[in-house]
């Protein structure tokens, strides 16, 4: 909390304001047990003690949280104003970084409140905060990628053809939770065309011999977060699935390439997007590159065009490029990669071939 | 859409911006698979058609829901600025309302996107857009606030004494489920001193003879919400529980009363509060008096000092006052109630004497 504040200063932040969410979980332990219209606002600011802002009826919650004892806590009781007891925390003007994702109702309750002060998203503001993992939760990361890694290996023994994509969804749930994960959150199975929208998650379609079948699942280990995308053929996919296969590939082995400390992010981006483009699927391209991991699934930095944020050995994202033919097929392999004091580390390692399934 | 766009002007806004959440499922059916920092927007101003701002990935997702014929699509792609899109579809001033829980980074984008539009939160600026319920609104309440009683029915021949508060839980959960709920939202028992924590969900205490137990339960039916609690006694718990549940009985029944159309919601809190008060317990009547429901467990309008909207029939809303004494026990006795064009009507049904189990 006391690193927050302070590299909250070095961007010219008065203060930095936690909503309920994984900065919270991250910064305290704390996660209420529902998120409701109630506002619980941490406030951290430099050389003050932590301050965390709770309704009177959640303070016993609070007070069981791993980092409660580090904190101040001001409770609020419902016919309060919560607003004016947040911006009794504030100073009266400078620049305050708040949680992404902070109720918009909330913060046009502290700008009513406090008209001179300015606030700041904290991804635009501080975007490194949570960025550049420590060891402890490189190690965590590191174990949720090995999880997932063993559930691909053991997905490529089950049976896929005659199977609905959510049965084989389930077995990924089901394994994931074998190896280690305490929570699931994505199995996309998307067989044939349904591998052609990248956000498609399962559905009651059956798996045919000759389908291409996108595969990315993940979920948390210990708190911290895996997400891994491969596509495997069922029995032969054809000529087609190949070719874009091996473009997808080569894309990915480019992009990862170029991890290096000190690069913009964005060039990992660009290096993918041009590999693909230069083979002819540029338009089908059509999602960023990758996003940071870490506490949460996406997070700052993003692998995306316009991002400069230079590469930190510690940082931890995703690098996914996808090939996307409408009513078709699509192609998509995603490790998590960090950075490392000279180049880059995959978090993911199994075989970036095209592997055939039953 | 069209009458939430009109409610709107008539309130001053020259739009309304409803972010991913209850509003939107409500008035589209759409609910995105996972919330994401990815921007999705519907823009609803009075004579234009309704638009939705979403990412292209989300497309497929959007044209599945069941409102979506009646939406106009815009995409946006991953490094193109969300924001900049958004404020493309509002007009360069004005007004406009905007979902309580959109996020800050997307508030704080559009703001600087739009310096001379203004915002304000959906539940101050129309807290009346979900708050009257049509007939078939009131008759999905109706059939979740019926399956949650029939919970209480058979949960009062449940076995209580030696067994752990989450059992209870578990036992209630499954109750709600066989009874038709899709959700269960939460299963509070709070027995004994964990009664007196009015926010305590269900623990691993060991619940005892002679305890009061509180048990709050809810979750979603047909979409819709249930929320009731009933404090019960193990054996026999005693003259002190049986004196404030006489009083939280009696606080619960004189707000009932109270209910009216044209009354302010704040008289039911005022009510419940002077009985308690009066037998010398205000200090331990820690919450405000009830909430509305309705596609939301929490929603406006609030029964709680300071909310001067007068009732309106089709409101509909919980009355749950509670005393909660440290260390000791708590008592709430809780029943939606919806307004009728003459005073109210409770859509939970059970007795509200103190029952005894064993």
């Amino acid at each position: 909390m006391a690193r927050a504040a302070q590299d909250g200063a070095r961007a010219g932040l008065a203060g930095v304001l936690v909503a309920p969410g994984p900065d919270l979980v991250w910064l305290t332990g704390y996660r209420p047990t529902a998120m409701t219209e109630r506002l619980t606002l941490l406030v951290l600011i430099p050389d003050q003690e932590p301050t965390l802002l709770v309704p009177v009826l959640e303070r016993p919650d609070v007070e069981r949280a791993a980092g409660s004892a580090a904190l101040r806590l001001v409770t609020w009781s419902d016919g309060d104003d919560p607003h004016a007891a947040a911006a009794g925390l504030l100073g009266p003007d400078g620049a305050f970084g708040i949680s992404d994702s902070a109720w918009a109702l909330h913060l046009l309750g502290m700008q009513r409140a406090r008209p001179a002060t300015r606030f700041r998203a904290l991804t635009d503001a501080l975007p490194m905060l949570r960025a550049v993992k420590d060891a402890a939760e490189l190690a965590r990361l590191e174990a949720a990628g090995a999880a997932a890694d063993a559930t691909y290996g053991e997905i490529l023994g089950a049976r896929f053809a005659g199977r609905r994509e959510t049965e084989v969804a389930a077995d990924l749930a089901a394994l994931l939770r074998q190896f280690g994960h305490e929570q699931v959150d994505f199995t996309v199975v998307g067989s044939g065309p349904n591998g052609a929208n990248p956000h498609h998650e399962a559905g009651d379609r059956v798996i045919e011999a000759g389908d291409a079948v996108v595969l990315d699942f993940g979920g948390l280990m210990h708190g911290y977060g895996s997400d891994t995308t491969r596509t495997v053929g069922v029995g032969e996919p054809g000529e087609a699935v190949r070719r874009v296969h091996d473009v997808v590939r080569r894309a990915q082995q480019a992009a990862f390439e170029a991890v290096r400390p000190g690069v913009p992010c964005q060039e990992i981006d660009r290096v993918a997007r041009a590999l693909i483009t230069d083979a002819g699927y540029g338009p089908q391209f059509i999602h960023r590159t990758g996003h940071g991991i870490g506490v949460t699934t996406h997070e700052p930095p993003y692998m995306v065009e316009g991002e400069e944020q230079p590469m930190v050995p510690g940082m931890c994202f995703s690098i996914e490029p996808g090939v996307y033919l409408g009513g078709r097929f699509g192609v998509r392999i995603e490790d998590i990669v960090t950075v490392t004091d000279d180049g880059g580390r995959r978090l993911n390692t199994t075989d970036h071939g095209l592997q055939l399934v039953d």
